[in-house]
């Protein structure tokens, strides 16, 4: 008995390892070559090819899933939640020009159960394997008092890399310079806060119901992941071919396009120019929300934003045909006050 | 009035913001000549200087502070808990010889309270700069929902890098090897679920009381921050002096000691070769905990095992006298069944 006194206080050692041991063949499979040594050592090594790279520099970048995670939790499908984070993170270090190498996780929960954890690792598994990037570690902490029953969070960090002289910071933006939008596949991670009360508070639905047009469940169109932009980019950043992105995030298109713009430059985003899918009408419409407030919180369908030059246009529309990555022409960067306005 | 729709739903952008503005201060006072750019951008930017190794191998681990936020939280004392995250961040990697170059913070609340925000990341930021490692990045959630008024979760990622030859497997841990012990500050960052039960519920304790012979309150004995040993073993390393290193955290001397022991090599501890701390007496009475699961649970006063040879030893004793640090000669390596016998 004198044995189990902290198995009593919440936290039992034995069924965690028994978890992270099913977890492990999903972790083993994101292992890329720099990976050395296998999965629960102390820290995960990572042995880095800079081979091509003058001047290698390291990008990283953490981020949670947010509230997102609460319908995960409510409608008992926690495979999906990996993949937003782990896409998440590549695009904010995508940004900067920057290929992932390696990724660890945070997941914490009052009491972990085992197959909740075994679901969850392995989604972030296969949205690191999506990107090939390695899981090289992670956390999983059992915090008796601090998350409801069945409540968990999960965040994580990524680390890649960039030479030096390919660090995309905007300063290659310049007056003229179009603004191409690659389509979102829902809210991503952000807004649910928002989008939750619209829905499941003002409108008392359940995530389990149909709301037309939506096509399938209000938690089927919640619940889509967060998409990764590495592959429709990766033939445009070796071929030296964006002056700059966005990531839509928190803030939609107000704080993040700023961020990357040189001082002295605005961008006019043509609102119409891309699809707005149903779900953002439907939020706008039953929540009374803004236009304004619309484009700030949520990312309206554009996911992220991509500058190029008029002259590399057609180049782009090529490779973008040639890999069949639906994109949007949305805007254009104009001389003026650094700030998006929407038109 | 619609503007505010979000800031309604809990999310309060505006104010996130200006709380990491006080915070920034902070976090470039931990800027070592890697960090590339400023404070804000999506990713951190961090050049490495790789001269002097041969063939650099990065090394990732990613932590919490568990439940010892509690005590923080109950007692209004945020500025401790960012140092016991990097600093058990810094250990982990540290036993695999790695030196420490980053460190990414995440930090996830109901609705962040910017004072508390602004403690928690002054106390990452102290514990970087005590390391010498750059606070590269982070991620500040607000969850509405997730977590009781007043509660905050903190998790991080450290970084670091070791030359591929000096890796630190254990390989080179030898019978005959002495276990040398740093001593810890307390329970450092584990067995917190058990010991606040005891304390608090068994005892019906509060967190400011006094419990002679602690030499302060149960808060201060409970908060002291877990140790970095990076200093301590710097001059070790330098030299090459270190065989293998356990750092004593969830699941004490028996988990940890055995991750690094080669195959037929057990470790004999001498208990009552250090002085443990009035605190774990206390704990193991109070809670009736027996003396095997006092050496699981906790770390019984010593924070950092070192095998080192024994013709090394006088070097050893040398290096740490005149760098002040204490130590004990707590054990020795020798041939059996891998694990570790406390007698």
């Amino acid at each position: 008995m004198k044995d189990s006194r902290y198995a009593e206080a919440g936290v039992d050692i034995d069924a965690k390892a028994a978890a992270l041991e099913r977890a492990r063949a999903a972790i083993r499979s994101t292992f890329t070559p720099g990976v050395l040594g296998d999965v629960g050592g102390f820290g995960g090594l990572f042995r880095p090819d800079f081979s091509g790279l003058r001047d290698p520099v390291l990008v990283a970048s953490a981020d949670g899933v947010g509230t997102k995670l609460k319908i995960a939790i409510a409608t008992g499908r926690h495979d999906t939640c990996g993949a937003d984070l782990v896409n998440h993170c590549v695009n904010d270090i995508l940004v900067q020009g920057a290929w992932p190498l390696f990724f660890l996780d945070y997941v914490a929960a009052g009491r972990l159960e085992a197959e909740v954890l075994q679901q969850v690792i392995e989604g972030v598994a296969r949205g690191c394997r999506e990107n090939g990037t390695a899981l090289l570690g992670g956390e999983t902490a059992e915090m008796p008092g601090f998350y409801a029953a069945g409540d968990y969070d999960l965040a994580g960090t990524i680390v890649g890399v960039v030479d030096r002289g390919r660090i995309l910071d905007g300063s290659r933006i310049a007056a003229g310079d179009l603004a191409l939008g690659l389509p979102s596949a829902g809210l991503h991670t952000n807004g649910y806060s928002l989008a939750r009360r619209i829905f499941f508070e003002s409108l008392g639905k359940s995530a389990d119901d149909r709301f037309p047009p939506l096509p399938g469940t209000i938690a089927d169109a919640l619940l889509a992941p967060h998409l990764s932009y590495l592959r429709p980019l990766e033939p445009l950043l070796a071929r030296d071919l964006v002056h700059g992105m966005a990531h839509i995030t928190g803030g939609g298109f107000y704080d993040n396009i700023p961020r990357v713009l040189p001082e002295g430059l605005g961008v006019r985003i043509q609102s119409g120019s891309w699809p707005v899918p149903a779900l953002f009408g439907i939020l706008a419409r039953e929540g009374d929300v803004s236009f304004e407030e619309m484009h700030r919180v949520f990312n309206m369908g554009i996911g992220m934003v991509v500058f190029v030059g008029v002259s590399d246009l057609a180049q782009v529309e090529a490779l973008w045909r040639d890999a069949h990555v639906a994109w949007h022409r949305i805007g254009a960067v104009e001389i003026g006050e650094r700030r998006v306005v929407i038109e």
